[in-house]
């Protein structure tokens, strides 16, 4: 009788923001023993959480880059986005079964905190009931980005809301008039929005602009200041609460 | 002439939920090349700061314990908690500074991430105009708690509310039943409070009550099925979002 095979894990790794420094133990430990690091990439891209890890995946470690059909040529509203992502997760998850099944541990690669509004959350509930999966926590890009600023998010018992800018703008000045401290993220194109709905809940001269927040070209500066910029779609909005401080 | 001395860097260090695992490499590299490190804990107590880095602090090296004058013995509404909170923490500060004015360098731990409702905050606020500081993030508690339910806390376009759980009732029933993922924070005498606001917004039943989160003793169940349990003061409450998922 041949022995059973013991499947291998698959492991939703956190990087935390972009600064390899910023990684868990826990990451840069699972990293190195690597055999197989999968990673999500833009076609014809490096990909941004490859980028983060460069000169840590050891010698003889196999690549498995996962390339989205689509990222912002079909708006998310047309039933084809849907359609072509949930088949290109099935195709993702089938393949890091069949490397789970054969008994090989697989990192993927996850910037950010992985169950914080992350792309691997879309493999683990296929993976969940197939394989063993372990995520393993990070610091989020938002941390990162107050952190920059210098300056504390949250005191006593601020209300702390985080909005994604792709929200309704009606929808997203009635929450920040309604909020103590605020995260604004996936600004990028709804640059104009962002500003609109801040001045609608005139907030918007409290309002920083974090740019690449623990990555090489990080920029910080308040919002009102840096009017006509072009902000990547990572670029995070900071405004800080002002609670209890003895 | 004799040199001038170079002022010491005093380090918010952010430790994360609480095992030391997930400590961020830099951390954990400040931490063991620490000949200083303060941290704040409750008289007569070890401090929980102190004691995720049991084995960590290099031997010879100074610690600089911070004794809370008051934790809960008077309430936050009291003008004699603020003034004695306000004196403690200059104190520290005067501290602290008289350390990084000798040239020395230290690391004061923090547990979860350092400008994230952390008492920390209170002295960066007071040290910054005296003396260089750095803060180096963390995973927050509340990026562990969710990721001990097993299961993402936001997809897509989904609003995160983070609430203490220190506000009025209402207040936090009407914020409840507008957000769609929710984190609750400093639970402990609040729980009864907490489980009634749920109930409010209709949120109760997909409630999950997470206990000493990345430490051991880990509790994770649904608040509904947590009847009657005393809940420590760091238990976190999460209702998971349920956004655009492919």
């Amino acid at each position: 009788m041949s022995p059973v095979l013991q499947a291998g894990t698959v492991y939703g790794l956190g990087l935390g923001p972009g600064d390899p420094d910023l990684m868990t133990v826990r990451a840069d430990r699972l990293l190195r023993q690597a055999r197989h690091v999968a990673f999500f990439r833009k076609a014809g891209r490096k990909g941004q959480a490859r980028r983060i890890v460069e000169g840590m995946i050891p010698e003889g470690a196999i690549e498995h880059p996962m390339e989205y059909p689509v990222t912002t040529e079909i708006p998310v509203t047309d039933p084809a986005y849907n359609r072509l992502l949930a088949e290109f997760y099935e195709d993702c998850t089938a393949q890091l079964v069949a490397l789970a099944a054969a008994g090989e541990d697989v990192v993927v690669l996850c910037e950010g905190d992985p169950f914080f509004y992350g792309s691997f959350m879309h493999l683990h509930l296929r993976l969940l009931d197939q394989v063993p999966v372990e995520v393993v926590p990070a610091i989020t890009g938002m941390s990162a980005a107050w952190t920059a600023t210098g300056t504390p998010i949250t005191w006593g018992d601020d209300v702390l809301t985080v909005l994604m800018a792709t929200l309704p703008e009606d929808d997203l000045a009635a929450r920040i008039a309604q909020t103590d401290a605020l995260v604004l993220m996936k600004i990028g194109r709804n640059i104009g929005k962002v500003r609109r709905a801040l001045q609608q809940a005139g907030r918007y001269d409290q309002a920083w602009l974090v740019e690449y927040a623990a990555m090489p070209g990080q920029t910080v500066q308040r919002l009102a200041e840096a009017e006509d910029r072009v902000t990547p779609y990572f670029s995070i909005v900071v405004v800080h609460g002002h609670g209890r401080r003895p």
